[in-house]
């Protein structure tokens, strides 16, 4: 587990919240980028290490959408980088916590993702991430 | 804004999420605290420079245990490092966020921290914090 990558936000109106976090943490949003596979806009601001991220559902059917519906906007997941997914993916499955993938899958910002069940970790969505090569 | 300083997280049971997250991010927490102004249990784990915080109430009155009696376990704010808090205070305030507090108050981990409301920054509780001196 090598840094916290991002704190992924979800939000409802993308370009309101984009506004906002650019005054809240001085910077602009480095990088906006549509992911078709989860129907969600993401933008990217860095502080520091890490980046944070805002994430707005853009179906109903979008695990964001989903998400803002159930416990309103917020924090929606923390992602910690590693150095090589599938061994970390094979050390959380023997130390008996629940992982939502059994292979990596492809994120944004060219990564292999791979979530860690929030029942497994005190009600926190954990992301392990990896640059995809 | 210099960079995430820590992401807290509200448990229910300490020792119990100590245990946990020591298996998720592979190292042992480095430090426990009790915080005797907030009523709550600290542990920090290193994950690069970012600190995890797991934080237990341990009054029903304090705010962790509110929380979780309200949302359930999960992360409870991000804080983010600041090298002069009365002046991002100042700046924030100008631009229209809500501050929790006026003055910066003494958090754990020897620190000044100041918090900006939930509903100043898309439901997330942002603390901001700089080493007291």
């Amino acid at each position: 587990m090598k840094n916290v990558e991002h704190i992924g936000i979800a939000v409802k109106n993308f370009d309101e919240a984009n506004s906002l976090y650019s005054k809240l943490l001085g910077v602009e949003a480095y990088k906006t980028e549509f992911v078709a596979s989860e129907n969600v806009n993401t933008s990217f601001f860095k502080v520091g290490q890490t980046k944070i991220e805002l994430l707005e559902g853009v179906t109903p059917d979008s695990a964001i959408s989903k998400f803002i519906e159930k416990r309103g906007e917020g924090i929606h997941h923390i992602a910690i980088e590693v150095d090589d997914i599938l061994a970390e993916m094979e050390r959380l499955k023997s130390e008996g916590f629940t992982l939502l993938n059994e292979l990596p899958k492809r994120g944004a910002d060219n990564k292999l993702v791979c979530f860690v069940h929030p029942k497994s970790a005190n009600g926190v969505l954990v992301e392990l991430t990896q640059e995809a090569r």
